[in-house]
C-alpha cells in the first residue's frame, strides 16, 4: 500500500486570551513577521518562510486548533481522506487564508492534524536583512506532542504517513518514552513524548545559529520579560540542537532551535537514549524544571471543544530533574 | 520512466603531488578527521560524517578521480547501469575502502561520477566536541563543476537522475550560465558553472555557523598559511551561504559553507539571478579575483588519464570582477 | 613637568551635505541611537555610551569640525590652555550641548582638538537589549588621522598629552609610517598615518563581537546599501581587531571594530610592524583598495574654513595593494 | 598621602591534590597554555597573557596560596611595604619563577596578596591562532573573594590601594553585600562578596566572545566532564558579563567571562543593585544553585597553614535561589 507523502511541518494555529498581548510577545519581542492581520487573527512567519507558519486566534481557553503539515500534491489530500475513511477517523475539508484546500483529521490519538499542499507563496524576507527584527527567526521546524501511548503513536505515523525515526528514548525495560521523526531531512518534524495527552509539549522555530538565541535572551531581559524563559539556553543530547524554551503569555511553549544534523541517508540508524541519561536532554548536564515535563497545551476537538486527556501509565519523571 | 534515486553528494577523490603536504593542509590546518590512512591514500571526514567523504591519493598531476553520490539502495546501481548501457556511457563496477559496491559512469559531459549505497558506518564525532579540531568541519555539502554546456548538463541531471533546480544564472538573452541543483533538501549537491570543462570548480563542506569560518581564517593566518585564502569570507546572494574559498596545496579549490536554506517544498520556485548582478556572488558587493572564474581541477578519464577539456562559447567574465 | 591627563576619545563632530541622508545611514542602517536632535544637528551614541559621541551637522563641504577628548577634571582644561599659550597654538573656550566647558586647540599639525570633562550623563542603553537596533554599536573607540609628519605628531602627543604608544609601522630605513597610541587601556584612542594632512582617515566604534559586524554587512546588503562597504570584514594584524570600513554618504570613513587587547601594563613594549608586511593590515592576507590609502576627510580651521593640507614626502603605498 | 599604584590582577597560585588531574582540566579541557612545568608546579597563561597568570602546585588541602597583582614600578613595592609596616600587617619579600621581586602581605581581612612589577615577558600566542586550543582563553580578568566584612574591606582597598568602585549590592537597609572594584579599566580586578571568609569565591579569565564559552560547554560535555559546570552560561546583570562557572577537580571555582564595559571615566557613577533583584546575578532570570553562594576555597596563612574563617553576621541567601 502506498503511503501519503508528507513534506514537512507547515504551521500551528493557537488560540490566545488576549491577541494584543500575544502579538507583543511574538512580534515585538521575538521579532516574528506579520503576513496578514485582521479580526480573525494574526498570521506570522519567519524570515525564511514563504508561507504563514503560525496563526494566533482570539478565543476560549488557550489551546491548539491545528497542527498543519504540507503534503506533496493536492491528490495527497485524497489519499489521506481515504485513510481517514478506512480507519473511521473524524475528518473534514477546510480552508484557511492563503490555503484553499485543507483536510482536517482527528488522529487516533486525539490530535487535530490538518494537511495542505497549496498555499499562496509570498516573497521571503531572508535576504532583506535590513527588515529582520530581534533574533531573525528563520522557519518553523517541528512540533512535540504529549501522548500516553508513545510507541503506538510513533508506529502509526511511521507506517501510515511515512515519518522516519531518528532518535528515541527507552527505559531499561525496553519501553519507549519518546520518539523523534522527520520528513524534511533533519531530526524531526514531529516528536512524541510520554505524558498526559493529547496535548502539545511545544512547537519550534529554527534560527541560523546559537548567537541569535543568546540575543533573544538578552532582548527578553531588556524588556523585563525574562520570566518567559522556561529552560535553557543549552545543548540537547538528543538532536544535538542548541535550544531555548519560552512560555508565551498564554502558556504555550515555544522552542528556538538550531544546529541539528542531516538525516537523509536511507541506512541512517536511529539513535537510542536511555531514559535516565541526563545528557539526552542537556548535554551540558543541567536539570530541567519540573513544569517542563508536566505542562502542555490542550488541543481542540472536532466540535470546537477540548479533547479530554488521558494520563500515561508510565509515570514519574527522571530522577535528575529539579 | 522511473528515475534512479540519488540521495546526496557522498565524496570526492583527489590526487595530490605530495601526500604529507596535503595531509598538513586538510588535517592540521582545516582540522578534518582521519578515518583511514595507508599507502593507498588518506580517507577524511567531517565531524558529522559517518562515512569517509574525502580521499587524497598520491599520484600524477592533480586531478579529480571521482565525484561520489550516495543512492537509495543497491538496486539503484542496477538502474544507473541500465541508464549507462542505454546511453552508451562508459561505466564499470568498482570497490573502495568501506564501499563494496560502486558504479562508475563517465557522464555525457566527461565527468567521472561514482554511485554507491553501502558504506561502512563509523561512530560519528558530532558530540565528541572534545575531539573537534580547528573550525570543526561538519559534513560534505556539494560539488561545483565547470562545463561549457551548462543548460544541457543541468537538464540531463534533472531528467535522468532527479536533481531539482533551486537557483540559476541567466544573461539578458535568456542563456543559462550556471545552475544549482539538489537532492538532500538544501540548495545544492551539484552545481554547474559555465567554463572550460569538464573540470571541477570546487567541492564544499558544511560548518554550523559563520564563526567557524572566521576562526579558520585566523588559524590559517596564525600558521602563515593565509595564501591559501582565495576569496571571502562573504555572503553569497545565490544560496544565501556564508562562504570562504581556499586553494589546497595542489590547487584544488575547497569552499567552507554554511547558512543556506530548506528546499523540500514541491512548489519551490527556482530563483533567477542576472549574470551581471554583482549581488548574486557577493551580497556585500565585493568583487572576486579573476582566477576564481577561470581556474579549476582536471578530471580523470576512463583509462586513468585526464579528460580533454573544451572551452565554452560563452566567453568573458562579468564586468564587475577585479 | 606634569602632563595634562587625557582620559579617552570622546566624540567626533562631522558636517554633512544632507542631514536626512546622513541620519538614514547612521540611525536606520547602522542602528546608532539618537540622544538629541534639532535644527543644529543630530547627537548620536552607542548603547554603552552615557554621553553623545557623534554629532552630525548640516553645512558646507563635508569636514570634521572637532575631535573630542574627555579629560580627568575641569582643571585639566586649564593645564591644556597653558600648554596652548606656551606654544602659541590657536585656542578658545567653547560650549556644546551637554558640555558646558570645552577647550578647542588647533594642534601644531592642524587638527581641531577639543577637550572636555563635564558632560551630562544619560541613562545608558547597554542592558536595554530590547531597544538595540541593527548590530547594536557599543561605544566610540578611536580616531585615525592622516599626517605628513607622523613621527613628529606621535612624539608630540606622547610627550605633551601622555598618550602611550602600542604599535607602529616602520620601513626598512627606520622611518615611521604610522603610530597607534592610547589613553584608555586598549590599542588606541588616536592613531596617525602617513599621508596628505591634516585629514581624518577614519573614526571607529566598538562592538562586542565579530558577529555584529557580519550582521551589519548583511543589513547593508539587504537595504541595497552595500556600496557603503569599502573594506573588510577582516582581521587586522595591527591591533588584532576584527574590522569593517564603511564610507558614509558624505565620504567620511567609519570603522566598526572589536577584539583588540589590554595595554595597561607599564612595561608593555610597543609592537613594530614592517611597512611591507601585508599581514599588518590584513592578517588574512587580502589587499586593500587604493582609496583606503589615499582618501580622507578635511578638517575645519580656526575660522570655520578648511585647513589646507600638505603632502607627505613619504610617497607611494605598499606594493601589495590592489 | 599618595596611594601605591596597582595596575591589574596578575595571577592566582592554587594548590591541588593531584597535579596530573588538574593539568588535564586546565590544559586538555580548558585549553590553557603551559609556560613552565616542573616538579614545583605548572605555570599557565591565556593566549593574550605575556606573563604566567595561574600556577598550580601540588600539596596539602586545596587552597589559594597567593592572589597576585601587578604594580606600576618596583618602587611601588616599597610603598606597599611601608603601608604594611605602618599597619602592622604580616609581610615578606618573595620570589617566583619569572618574578624576581615580589612582596607578600597578609591583608587586614586575612587574604594573602602578593605584588610584583617585574616579570619575564614571553612572546604571546594571540595571533598564533593555529596554536590556540579549545575556546582560546585570553587573559586573567579578576578574583572574587568571600569576606564577612564587605563594606570594610571594600573601603580599605579603595582608600589604601586606589581601587575604584564600579558596582555594588545593597539590601533595603543600605547594608553592603558585595562590591566590584577595578584598576585596569573594566568592571573589576577585585570583587568582594558577603560570606564566610577569608575564602576565594572564584577567579576569572576573559574570552573574546560568548561563542567560546558555548564551545567550552560542548567540549566538557564531549569529554563527559560536564559535571564541572556549576552555573551558566548566562548574562550577569552586574557587569553585563556573559559568564560560565566551573569547579575544577579540587573544587576551586573558575569563571569564564566576557563582554563587560569600559569604566575609565572619572565621573563614572557606581551602579547600585538591590540584593533581592534576581536580575543582578542573572539578567535572564534563572536561579543559581545554593553551592554557588556558600562554597569557596580556603586561603593560605603566613605560616603555610590555612587562615581560619569567620562567618558573616549577614546570613541567608536571596530568596530566589534554588
Amino acid at each position: 500500500m502506498s503511503v501519503p507523502e508528507i513534506v514537512r511541518i507547515g504551521h500551528v494555529v493557537l488560540t490566545v486570551a488576549d491577541l494584543a498581548r500575544a502579538r507583543h510577545f511574538y512580534v515585538d519581542l521575538l521579532g516574528m513577521n506579520v503576513l496578514h492581520e485582521g479580526s480573525g487573527g494574526i498570521y506570522l512567519r519567519g524570515v525564511e518562510d514563504r508561507e504563514w507558519s503560525l496563526k494566533l486566534e482570539l478565543g476560549g481557553s488557550p489551546r491548539v486548533r491545528q497542527f498543519g503539515f504540507k503534503v506533496a500534491t493536492d491528490s495527497t489530500l485524497d489519499e489521506l481522506e481515504r485513510l481517514a475513511v478506512d480507519l473511521g477517523l473524524p475528518h473534514r475539508r477546510e480552508t484557511e487564508r492563503d490555503r484553499p484546500a485543507m483536510l482536517r483529521i482527528q488522529d487516533p490519538f486525539g490530535f487535530p492534524m490538518t494537511y495542505y499542499y497549496q498555499s499562496v507563496r509570498h516573497p521571503w524576507l531572508l535576504q532583506r536583512y535590513d527588515l529582520h527584527r530581534g533574533p531573525g527567526i528563520s522557519r518553523i521546524d517541528h512540533v512535540n506532542l504529549f501522548c500516553p501511548t508513545v510507541a503506538d503513536m510513533g508506529a502509526w505515523y511511521q507506517q501510515r504517513q511515512g515519518f522516519r525515526l531518528t532518535e528515541y528514548t527507552e527505559d531499561k525495560h525496553g519501553v519507549t518514552w519518546a520518539v523523534w521523526m522527520h520528513r524534511k531531512g533533519n531530526v524531526h518534524d514531529l516528536a512524541i513524548t510520554n505524558g498526559t495527552g493529547p496535548r502539545m509539549h511545544h512547537f519550534a522555530y529554527w534560527l541560523p545559529d546559537g548567537n541569535r538565541i543568546m540575543q533573544l535572551c538578552d532582548i527578553l531581559a531588556g524588556a523585563r520579560a525574562e520570566a518567559h524563559i522556561e529552560r535553557g539556553p543549552g545543548r540537547h543530547g538528543i538532536s544535538n540542537a542548541f535550544y531555548l524554551y519560552l512560555r508565551d503569555p498564554d502558556g504555550h511553549r515555544i522552542e528556538l532551535y538550531t544546529s541539528d544534523y542531516l538525516t537523509v541517508d536511507p541506512d541512517f540508524e536511529p539513535i537510542r537514549w536511555d531514559r535516565d541519561d541526563i545528557r539526552r536532554q542537556q548535554l551540558w548536564g543541567g536539570p530541567a524544571p519540573k513544569c517542563w515535563f508536566t505542562e502542555g497545551s490542550m488541543v481542540e476537538s472536532e466540535d470546537g471543544g477540548l479533547v479530554p486527556t488521558t494520563e500515561s501509565v508510565l509515570t514519574g519523571v527522571p530522577t535528575y530533574i529539579s
